[in-house]
């Protein structure tokens, strides 16, 4: 399996949180209705980031996109409704997204 | 459900990627065992970080631990098995490792 995971900074300046409940926002109902049009698209985890253990952490949300093989996800990339979903996140995260393309390592659980 | 996602950085000075290698083998073989014991853990996920889209990533790796909610979460924490896996990991990872506590946010998908 083959996951995007993105990871989303808080905007700068964001004191109060203002600018984190306007993405919220417009994340949950401009951005993620596209990202379910997503082909191959198997599962998607969002995430609110509370706290970083021991220390500091600009990231606000995290999101995880699964799909079949980095092909798929490829595909998924390509498509319409990700690419829109792609230039709507420049205007309501503009540079705060971090797209990390990562793979099940679960063979690592093996022997645990 | 509460989840702690821990990012993993690459080691400095690893460009042939021996120190990663190192850092995976520690990982699976002393830390994990560690973690599969500790109480509350609900699942784990685990992936390997290929690439960052249109940018550059000091990641390396990613895990996500399940709990019921942050009580859960906070006892797992406190636990022998975990907090002997957090003193490994000082030595297998010293200052390479972030911890964050993530809520579950799927109310962002319903409208979705």
């Amino acid at each position: 399996m083959t996951t995007l995971l993105v990871l989303y900074r808080r905007p700068d300046g964001d004191a109060n949180g203002d600018a984190v409940a306007t993405f919220e926002r417009r994340y949950r109902d401009e951005h993620l209705p596209l990202v379910a049009q997503t082909p191959g698209l198997r599962a998607t985890r969002i995430w609110r980031v509370e706290e970083a253990l021991g220390g500091e952490t600009e990231l606000v949300l995290a999101c995880a996109m699964d799909f079949d093989d980095r092909a798929a996800l490829d595909a998924g990339l390509r498509s319409d409704p990700m690419r829109a979903a792609g230039r709507l996140l420049r205007d309501i995260a503009p540079g705060l997204a971090t797209f990390l393309v990562v793979e099940d390592a679960s063979d690592l659980l093996a022997g645990g």
